[in-house]
């Protein structure tokens, strides 16, 4: 318990919440809305808290969940990885196979994920999943927002990997994927493209997709379409507002080159305008191909649809559409410019074919037509919005975020020239991705900046030659922005969105379903295919049953249930000699699935603290030789 | 960069230090030496940092890394799991190897770290190594704290696994474990010890044993004997001080059982006091078997040592000794008992032979002349010790910490009644290890206390059925205690170590030493052994060569050397289409060895934004069908 005196200072401490003292001027030492308090009262952070951050993991291979303004991590979402931590290994066979490649039959545990995003309607989050990619594989994850939990794994077809942009229409009706590694794909769609695309296996160069994807009302992604053609993609948006039914993306090697300086030899490249009814006319149509591999996914070409191309800076990284869906910018990593383009002004365009030319049988937009240019810093990255009229674009030399205040009609709201920079606000070091909550949707909800940084260098303690990632927290609202916190995090954490607490606690699940029926624990024996089928209940503080036996170089199944009904009440089951640990939710059921290889007492134990008797809260898994089992050391005949 | 007006309130905020407005009174509102300052100066957290915490991962298989006061995250050390985002993969043969089970050849992914021990000289700590046990596999690993690296994993022997207490002697010359889960060991062992102690594979009960592993010079670890007998041992530590040459340990379960509520049927069980001369007096007399699996290791009967025991409460769980090594607390963690034993009078019951009966020839000690209890609070876990004469005892149930004061001779510092309770801290919840800096060593830095709690239940933000843990930062040289900040961790980390920043800089590696001839970048291929050996180099922003060729079902081994001398640019290899994905820091070498199973382009990429020109740091591995390779294919003819 607190004191009485702690409580005292708590109190005053809470009333004073992060939200409640913010102004527009600079702050003044003294006034310190953001500043922690001391003593710190118990559920301070929880109270404090105004938004979820779900974060890629990159080489972690899921999400990581934390707070904001807080900065605690709450969570890691497994997807492509192992992580026993959060009940995600490939014991469990439904993980298992999500993770297993259907080209190859490998089980693969690991990828790297880049873009999540978050479900929405009418381009507003709505709280009920996450999508993220993975970049290595082409890969692409649903999780629920009830359980923070994986659902569905979706391995991309025709294409071995590389898939870097990814994004959601208005309601999460389409995801895009652009595949960024180009690929020497299988014969079929080489022959479809034709001789102009021109690849050779050896040498290159070679083609790539963009995907389509659909999203049942249940959740279930699909492919729907790919479209091939003689480029490589990097970042994608889906429109919505004035851009509503385009997707946009932007590809770096225009040159189609395999080689880094070849790559940059072009002075510009292209920002492509998808039109995805046309995609669906094709479909319909019977425009597309398919493959030996995925005889259920249409494999258009580019040239079968509405495709355009527009003239952007040298190497583009980010491409970002602004709420109202009619600004998109594009930054130009390996200069100091970032474009911006109007949509309304692209369509105009399109319609009076202001073309400049076509590369590939794809008319170029004039760039003088539709964009401009804002020249004001090195190396851009990522832009996001917030809910003012502002963008905020991430330079990886400057190691500095620029606010930028958006044309028309924003100016009306913000007063400043169009395109012209506010705020220079410092970073530490090198931003790649940044984020505003709601900053790639209809809706900002602004407030925070979190400024996801490459390099660290000094920001923490020493900690060896592999250093860790820092997240910095802006707060926006005020010009110049104060640093708030810094947050280190395990490299390399890519994108992330924010989201509002009650969006996402109003669908919350804390412990799961009980079955109706609970099974009755026991062993069944099956000679015929050597296995055996263990059924499991767990509860503080016992596994029932506390013992079973297996001949040597059977399959063993446990099912496990845990009929705990309180929050936080995890077990876990872990098993000595063998590489099985697992933990299993309140109220949740889990199969685990091993070979018993070798022969001896092995304990299985809990791996979670639960109660007094936590250390004694385990059982044994008794393997024989073969040649030495009878039928009279099954568990039922000992029990 | 920040403004003029952020930068002086930087520097008013940096003035105050957390450790330079302390006292010993109660903390009133305004005061705040540990309120976060708002603006906050880039590098706050670095500079207010005074401590290194080592925690155990638990699942996670290995170690968190953060700094105190900040509680920021700063690495993890991955030692018994994968993790690529610290570069630690099964593709490198060299942690493959360490990760290969010797009994059975399987390489194990996953395990269940539990005691970090740093080493120490004269029982303090000395910044050099920590150690950490795998309580799954019994298993020990050492890390460098100079690279923050896995150097050595040792795998017990003659155990399936169960390895729970974990202690270092005073100069780490020697490493004391136990095996928790007792076994049913290899015939020679059955057969040494004897018909005394009964076992049975199915019904039980079992044997345990106590092992001390040899610390060379260098670090390198050796089974240096094992000591089996009738009982399993749940925490060890070795003395230093008064109780120099002994170690200690607790059974919680004496009775033998094989079943939770067999486990609890005595109303008190053991600690044992472990003569560490007379056990090597045993392997120097050839008192000892070995076995067919561990030939060099001697195996000594329990009979053949001097070893006691001595009662303690129902179960016990905690051992710690405090600064002096004097006195041992040991928590009876299903009761309200935590029992003082007093190390001199130990040794004069055991000179006068005051003992009040044996059990298996173990003569045990009475408690009367030895011990005296604590009555203070239910579900008494885990002890440490501060530099004034205080211990800290965790307590489960009633979710709280109490400071209580010790006996002679440090009642003369604190002038309190020995063992009585000066202050009880409140947990959010369920306390399970506690930690002091230097908490359980002869000089504990005192400071801090982190209560590492195993329920966090509403402490931070919902995040689905599976809740983080929470860890706390108390300040303890004020009464009441105040709470400075609360920590969330993935679950769930046990013990943990707490030491000054400058002991672990002092030995510090930010790069890797290049070696001194550069390797030539280029592909061998080995036609006999099906083995193409690829030599790569990276750095800003090109692999060379960014383009191989090998064919289809070839091992593929890749050596490469990050040649950048930067700290912070590591750089990653990440293979589409494949499961590799690694990292290599500044001046690494690393080897990634693989098969190519299956035919195409695939591309491998640098994980990490390491410069402008990251997305374009890329390069090709092409596998070709075997019946269509030719050596005009090879690398070189190509190039
Ligand atoms: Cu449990
Ligand atoms: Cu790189």
């Amino acid at each position: 318990m607190l004191s009485g005196a702690a409580l005292a200072v708590s109190a005053a401490a809470l009333l004073c919440l992060p939200s409640c003292e913010q102004g527009s001027s600079a702050p003044s030492a003294g006034a310190s809305p953001f500043a922690r308090p001391f003593p710190m009262p118990h559920g301070y952070w929880k109270k404090t808290d105004e938004f979820y951050c779900f974060a890629s993991g990159g080489q972690q291979g899921g999400i990581y969940v934390y707070g904001m303004p807080s900065m605690k991590l709450l969570s890691e979402i497994p997807i492509f990885n192992v992580d026993p931590r959060w009940g995600w290994t490939t014991a469990n066979p439904e993980v298992r196979e999500m993770m297993t490649n259907p080209r190859t039959g490998e089980v693969l545990i690991s990828g790297d994920t880049h873009h999540p995003v978050l479900s929405r309607k009418d381009a507003k989050y709505d709280g009920k999943w996450l999508f993220i990619n993975d970049k290595r594989n082409a890969r692409i994850a649903r999780m629920n927002l009830a359980t923070f939990r994986t659902e569905e794994i979706l391995w991309m077809e025709n294409v071995p990997g590389g898939m870097h942009g990814f994004s959601s229409g208005p309601n999460t009706e389409l995801l895009i994927g652009n595949i960024e590694l180009e690929s020497y794909p299988a014969k079929e769609i080489r022959d479809y493209l034709g001789a102009e695309v021109d690849i050779d296996l050896i040498k290159g160069p070679y083609v790539s997709c963009v995907f389509g994807v659909k999203v049942a009302p249940d959740g279930t992604m699909k492919t729907a379409w790919q479209v091939w053609g003689p480029w490589q993609y990097d970042l994608a948006r889906a429109g919505w507002g004035e851009s509503d039914g385009w997707f946009i993306n932007t590809a770096y090697n225009t040159e189609r080159s395999v080689n880094t300086v070849g790559m940059f030899k072009r002075p510009e490249d292209y920002v492509f305008y998808w039109n995805i009814a046309s995609i669906e006319k094709a479909v319909a149509d019977g425009k597309f191909i398919t493959t030996e591999e995925a005889p259920d996914v249409p494999v258009i070409k580019w040239s079968d649809i509405e495709l355009y191309a527009a003239p952007c800076p040298l190497n583009p990284h980010g491409l970002d559409i602004d709420p109202t869906g009619r600004y998109a910018l594009s930054s130009g990593k390996a200069t100091t410019l970032v474009r911006h383009y109007d949509f309304r002004k692209v369509m105009k365009a399109i319609e009076e074919q202001n073309f400049i030319g076509e590369e590939f049988g794809v008319p170029i937009i004039d760039k003088e037509a539709i964009s401009g240019d804002i020249d004001t810093g090195l190396g851009p990255t990522h832009i996001e919005y917030d809910n003012e009229g502002y963008c905020y674009i991430g330079f990886f030399v400057d190691s500095d975020v620029k606010k930028v205040a958006l044309g028309d009609p924003w100016d009306k709201k913000h007063g400043h020239e169009p395109w012209s920079v506010v705020d220079t606000i410092p970073a530490h070091y090198s931003v790649g991705h940044l984020m505003v909550p709601g900053g790639d949707s209809a809706e900002p909800y602004g407030k925070y900046l979190v400024i996801m940084n490459k390099l660290t260098k000094d920001t923490f303690l020493h900690h060896g030659p592999l250093i860790c990632e820092n997240h910095e927290l802006y707060d926006i609202e005020t010009v110049p922005a104060p640093l708030i916190d810094q947050m280190s995090l395990p490299p390399e954490s890519h994108y992330a969105q924010g989201i509002p607490v009650s969006l996402v606690t109003q669908h919350a699940k804390s412990v799961y379903d009980l079955p109706s029926t609970l099974p009755t624990p026991g062993v069944a024996y099956d000679y015929d295919n050597k296995k055996a089928t263990v059924t499991m209940t767990c509860v503080r503080s016992f596994f029932t049953p506390d013992m079973f036996t297996v001949p040597q170089g059977w399959d063993v199944d446990v099912q496990i249930q845990n009929v705990e009904m309180s929050l936080d009440m995890t077990h876990g089951w872990a098993l000595t000699g063998y590489d099985v640990m697992e933990s299993i939710d309140p109220g949740e059921h889990k199969t685990l699935q091993f070979k018993a290889t070798h022969e001896g007492v092995f304990w299985y134990y809990c791996l979670w603290f639960c109660s007094e008797l936590h250390m004694e809260m385990r059982g044994r898994m008794i393997v024989i030789p073969e040649a030495e089992w009878t039928p009279e050391l099954e568990w039922s005949a000992l029990k």
